[in-house]
């Protein structure tokens, strides 16, 4: 059985991400602002229920109970469902996916969606070592695995195994903050990094340098979805789910079969296609989950935008630019844009939404982009979260 | 539109609760040994999706994406949901929610959803801290306004309005120390607490006694929902879920309107009620959040088992006891099980199950039961969060 009524985004904004002096709840203002502030025939009053996205916001801004925060802060007060969802770096398309759910099932019709994190504070201690619980902190964390390690690892023996280069992890990072170049909600907006400089860029962990990694980054987004038969009250260009796909195979490292290959994103790609009825070859665009540059390789072959082990080639043939088979991260990706954990996934649907709706900045518009698909992993890559979006058709 | 397909309960069971030596991992584990270790038909295979209920295993734990972390300490790989979500008290009724949603709208068939809270901790002050995260921090915790104060000004104020007494406060919290005189998984199963003895406890938060106030406990809950072709292949005897209803009116206390009159829960009352077609009478019984003594007989007023003002008299004339109106808390309530704020909620739904299958213990079996509520509110009682369960018809 699929989902029985189509759900539409109608409306989507974000707040500028970066190092921002902004508390978490200033962050949800500007983003609902920016998503909400103004979409045609709306009220506050229609917004049914509210789907909040956010990793960690008892430790990086002491707030539980976030979800009714969020309402307060944007002015609704849902009569049907009020939730937050957490899923690590993925959180953000997990209440993405809730709010699907629940129009799907009839359980709600205007669902808005806030993603936000808040991860820069007076002391970083506190915010680095939070990272270290996203792992199993009593086998993992404890031993220092947070997230540049194990990427660390997945980039050595996909180098081992594929012969990727440095220099083509370069090209990702190169690509995406030139892309982020475009966007002036990016961290890295006004910042140049051609790959000769990001070659020099201190070493992180062996072979990550500082420009292959994502950021701690503050930042929120919304979007609004509703069902099938509201979307033209609130947009002459609605965008549609089409299909989704998530995969959990280990939690605790020791469970990892294998660095270079990604069985889980593999699976969950795979049931995103089928449940939309399309084909990697079928996508204009794609927002990858590059946390690591690394990850953005071995995302093109598990998802199918190549062979597997052809990564590092996909990226240096211009493959994954504009002109290429797919483009992808034209927003500037969690490389350009920075990694507000819980905003991400939101903020990657916004410019989908952008995108197909042909409303994007001419210089990331992809032209004519007609399908386009969202992924997030969290965690060690364990777990691998899929929407596929189409316009109007 | 109602929800297209219907959603049944085949399974649950519990951890003990109390003050345990066990780890959160461990409280999954047990309460997963309880739910799922014994279904007929069953394979952890089946599980296509996993809902976690948790309020703040970062603070508490020191642990974030704790949702494929239960999932590989159960023996699942969800391939089609995974996620945690929260609520603060209500976190385990929404993990159950979200699985009612995925089912209902065809994304999930066989969803597994464990509420699980670790909250003694060998220092309890980063344990109380936390608490004072559950407001708004910023306004509300800083100022000391946390649960006790909270439902003791609801307490003064229902006291001045309506004659509430200090003895009808008692009276709830002997009725469900009693019951929890059945429940061996109760934290105070083997403590008695006569009226008496009650109001002769320490005083907590004027006119709130220590044994008007739920406790710190640990403990975890499961159940399993299917998709209703699914459900007689793992029992003779399913649940269904009926209706549901949630609301959420402010958030900063100087948002609410009332103390002694809560309409946010009467509206999700209604709802509920009206999505499941039926009325406050029509229950046998009900499971409500009685994480203060106040708290259940406002509730008693708003759900609709008696006028505005009566839920003191309602208690005090035993219509909330076997044998009267509709029995209330039979496994024993917060206030005699404690309250391991993510597993609260889905270990009243195992009660419903148990009542609903006539599966109870005999000292608190509901003779006959068919119809059965869950109530959980969070924070200060500005979200309110419902559903309705009934045996097979």
């Amino acid at each position: 059985m699929s989902a029985t009524r189509r759900v539409a985004v109608v409306a989507g904004g974000l707040s500028s991400f970066g190092v921002r002096s902004a508390t978490w709840s200033e962050l949800v203002q500007e983003a609902g602002h920016a998503a909400f502030g103004n979409i045609r025939n709306f009220s506050s009053k229609d917004v049914d229920s509210l789907f909040v996205g956010a990793a960690q916001p008892e430790r990086l801004a002491f707030q539980s109970h976030v979800a009714p925060l969020a309402a307060e802060l944007l002015g609704f007060e849902p009569w049907k469902i009020l939730q937050r969802t957490e899923l690590a770096c993925a959180s953000g398309q997990s209440a993405i996916r809730s709010a699907y759910a629940a129009i799907s099932a009839g359980l709600s019709d205007v669902a808005a969606v806030v993603g936000v994190e808040k991860m820069n504070l007076p002391s970083m201690a506190e915010a680095n070592t939070s990272m270290a619980n996203v792992l199993d902190r009593a086998w993992d964390g404890v031993h220092g695995a947070t997230a540049p390690p194990f990427f660390a690892m997945c980039a050595q023996r996909h180098m081992l195994e594929y012969g990727t280069t440095a220099e083509q992890m370069a090209m990702v990072s190169e690509k995406n903050h030139r892309f982020a170049n475009t966007n002036p909600s990016a961290q890295f907006y006004s910042k140049q990094f051609s790959r000769d400089k990001l070659l020099k860029l201190p070493m992180v962990a062996p072979p990550l340098r500082l420009g292959d990694c994502s950021s701690m980054t503050d930042g929120a987004a919304g979007v609004l979805l509703v069902a099938e038969e509201l979307a033209r009250k609130y947009t002459d260009t609605p965008v549609w789910i089409r299909g989704t796909g998530q995969h959990s195979s280990f939690h605790n490292l020791s469970g990892a079969g294998s660095l270079s290959t990604w069985p889980g994103l593999k699976a969950a790609a795979q049931e995103a296609f089928r449940s939309a009825k399309l084909a990697p070859q079928d996508l204009d665009l794609a927002e990858v989950h590059d946390c690591f540059t690394i990850s953005e390789i071995i995302e093109y072959e598990e998802i199918g935008f190549c062979a597997k082990g052809e990564g590092g080639t996909f990226v240096q043939e211009g493959q994954s630019d504009l002109g290429g088979k797919v483009v992808v991260n034209p927003r500037g990706g969690l490389l350009g844009c920075g990694h507000p954990l819980g905003a991400t996934g939101v903020a990657q649907a916004v410019e989908v939404f952008q995108q197909l709706q042909g409303s994007a900045p001419p210089a990331r518009q992809v032209p004519g982009a007609e399908l386009a698909l969202v992924h997030n992993l969290s965690g060690s890559a364990n777990v691998h979260s899929l929407m596929i979006y189409g316009r109007e058709n």
